[in-house]
């Protein structure tokens, strides 16, 4: 039996247990958040993974996508950017090679760490095709629903599945136009799919068949947002807000059978359309957990992306998203290093405390640090930093005369002419 | 005649005809903003400068602030810095060094640059009464108002006098306290001069004679933040706002002088306390340009404030502050480093170009940058990236092998799929 049907008959398991101890909620708020959907907790029969629950009153989390592409495999690389993203704090990790021996590469990652791993299993079916069949367009449903299984036996946990790219979403597409183009692979491969052989989504037509798959594995899943925007001049648009509603009807659907899912979001938004896509998202989903890719808030700093992708995180969480995909420097422009990976996740977690500073008020490492600063307590300082490591080689580098301040202001620190006068 | 009076005859000058040729405004509304006190455009009698005026409909500004500290005093590497910061896209400079010979490092790095540079006078003055009479405490006012005349004929364009902290706001500090303490260098030696001497803030008491002074060498008056918040549960305290409330009647009296005026802002600030300072800052001031410093909105990641203060800098930008001061990844650490420098004023061009996608709707090369990614042509995305060596750097690192897409899908590139199928 799945979570949800626990949570729904009242048994708290240990997942709960786990998650509520580790967020200081009570594990009847995570059970019952389990039941009505509104949180998510990845698991898998086939692997033990350092449990994680994403959703309504818990932490923002921070996935790192890696993965192989047709012109770089080299896996111990991957399981290198596997370590840095861990490394760097974050709480979940996506395998989205496409270049290589799939099973192999993905076999290796899931080895090598102990985060919640995604994947999209569609990459593979669809590459595999073009590989043997000389094309993406004539990928056979029956592989598709055979390599989902297959990937959630290697103790996958969660699975971006692009079920709402259907008939009527293309049509709204088509019907638009749009500035940017189609930037999602997945919702590319499916697009050009359903155009060549004339047939709807087999992952809509078919969509209880995809369930039974997913819950006999235990698989959470994490709706695909095939039409997000790939420009902030496509954001929140029509064909964007029919794939939601197509999928937020199908997530209601999963979560009755018992499945667990996420709802991924776009993707590039200006500043001023973010709260806009929470609160919609939120509605419109029954309150699911909010998967932002993103968001980036302007489209022209190709090699800052990590940066401009964590202005727009920090709204969106502090609006209600619930787990943020991380964006890397090299985003839009190549394959990112391990370097990247790690610098990626560490713009994605300052994005998720800032937006848990207003999300759930989670303010105390920061009145801690406000203290130790005053303090001039350096050694508070740098336990209380989201990277003491950074920090201290900072100023160890340039370390100064007196030890109490630093260089910045040397003998002219305020707070030592201040603390001198005043009593705080 | 100063700018001020010279736009309230109806007189448009050479200055405000290159600010509306620079910014896309017309003549008249450029000089109907420096009259109202709504634009600031920096000048100096002493020498020529790129023209950069900042206010009300006009592009957000960055600032970069180098010099030396007690600690280190090397004069070639604030010059680098300098070449830094202009070479990153700042537009004005703060010259505030605390260590060394002040005189003749201005000196030097204002030789060194085309841009608007800012002072802080009472730094000198502090500091020489603490090197020569053996405390800041024993400064003596007529050193302060010699020193920036002084400053002035060096071609000083804008100055942050911290004229707000006076015993009335000192008295709100010390009946509300503080978490994280005075973080201001001028608000700190100022609160201790005021403690020690029992006397008002000369700046506040003489404000008259202040005014003679920089209307004579014509020079902004930037009002200093002495109470901004060092720490983000200290933001929007009441003694933050009783120092604007002093600086905005101080302002408005400036600009009734003829002398052109700044207001500086916070400092740290929680990312839901961010609108309503620029609100407040905007309406009690009379719409004076807001001079933001960062904001910070968390305290906990030093090594990556630059970041930090990019998140805080783009909303504050988008709800209307005119001027942001950039924050290097040293902050709170260590004496920024040249390459620091560069990076802080990347960040806050980033932010500064987020707010104006807001503020101005200026989407023109966002909308450039889609249909370049679009059509995958590399050219036009790195013309219109905000730093195209950068984004070719990592492209070209990590060249792929058919050159129409990038490393990160390979032959499995969404848009190149699309392309095929749909005709946007």
């Amino acid at each position: 039996m799945g979570l949800i049907e626990d949570a729904k008959r009242g048994i708290v398991t240990e997942e709960m247990k786990i998650v509520a101890e580790k967020e200081g909620v009570t594990e009847d708020f995570v059970r019952r958040g389990v039941a009505e959907g509104h949180i998510t907790i990845p698991v898998s029969p086939y692997r033990e993974i350092k449990i994680c629950g994403i959703g309504e009153g818990l932490r923002t989390k921070v996935n790192a996508s890696i993965g192989t592409s047709t012109d770089f495999v080299d896996i111990d690389m991957e399981i290198e950017k596997a370590r840095q993203a861990e490394l760097a704090g974050a709480d979940t990790l996506m395998e989205l090679s496409t270049g290589g021996d799939f099973l192999e590469i993905r076999r290796r990652v899931i080895e090598a760490t102990t985060l919640s791993v995604g994947s999209v299993p569609l990459y593979q079916a669809f590459i595999e095709a073009a590989q043997k069949k000389g094309g993406v367009v004539f990928m056979d449903p029956d592989d598709l629903f055979r390599i989902t299984a297959e990937q959630a036996k290697l103790g996958t946990n969660f699975m971006a599945i692009h079920t709402g790219i259907n008939l009527e979403t293309m049509k709204r597409l088509q019907n638009q136009g749009r500035h940017g183009g189609l930037v999602s692979r997945g919702g590319a491969f499916m697009t050009a799919w359903m155009l060549h052989n004339e047939q709807e989504n087999p992952l809509y037509a078919e969509f209880d068949y995809l369930l039974e798959i997913l819950k006999e594995h235990e698989v959470t899943l994490s709706f695909g947002n095939g039409m997000r925007a790939g420009a902030v001049h496509d954001a929140t648009d029509r064909a964007q807000l029919q794939e939601l509603i197509i999928n937020a009807e199908l997530a209601d659907k999963a979560n009755d059978f018992g499945v667990q899912t996420i709802i991924e979001g776009p993707g590039h938004i200006p500043l001023d359309e973010i709260q806009a896509n929470v609160v919609v998202q939120k509605r419109v989903t029954n309150r699911k957990p909010f998967y932002m890719l993103g968001p980036l808030v302007t489209d022209i700093a190709p090699g800052y992306d990590d940066r401009v992708a964590a202005i727009g995180a920090s709204l969106s969480s502090a609006y209600g998203a619930d787990f943020i995909c991380y964006v890397t420097p090299a985003e839009h422009l190549a394959l990112p290093t391990p370097e990247e990976v790690y610098e990626g996740v560490m713009s994605s977690r300052i994005a998720a405390h800032v937006g848990d500073m207003i999300k759930l008020k989670k303010r105390g490492d920061d009145l801690e640090m406000g203290h130790a600063r005053r303090d001039l307590d350096w050694d508070r300082q740098f336990a209380v930093a989201m990277n003491p490591e950074r920090a201290k080689k900072i100023r160890d580098e340039r370390m100064p005369a007196d030890t109490d301040g630093c260089t910045m202001c040397g003998d002219y620190c305020a707070l030592k002419i201040v603390n001198k006068n005043f009593n705080f």
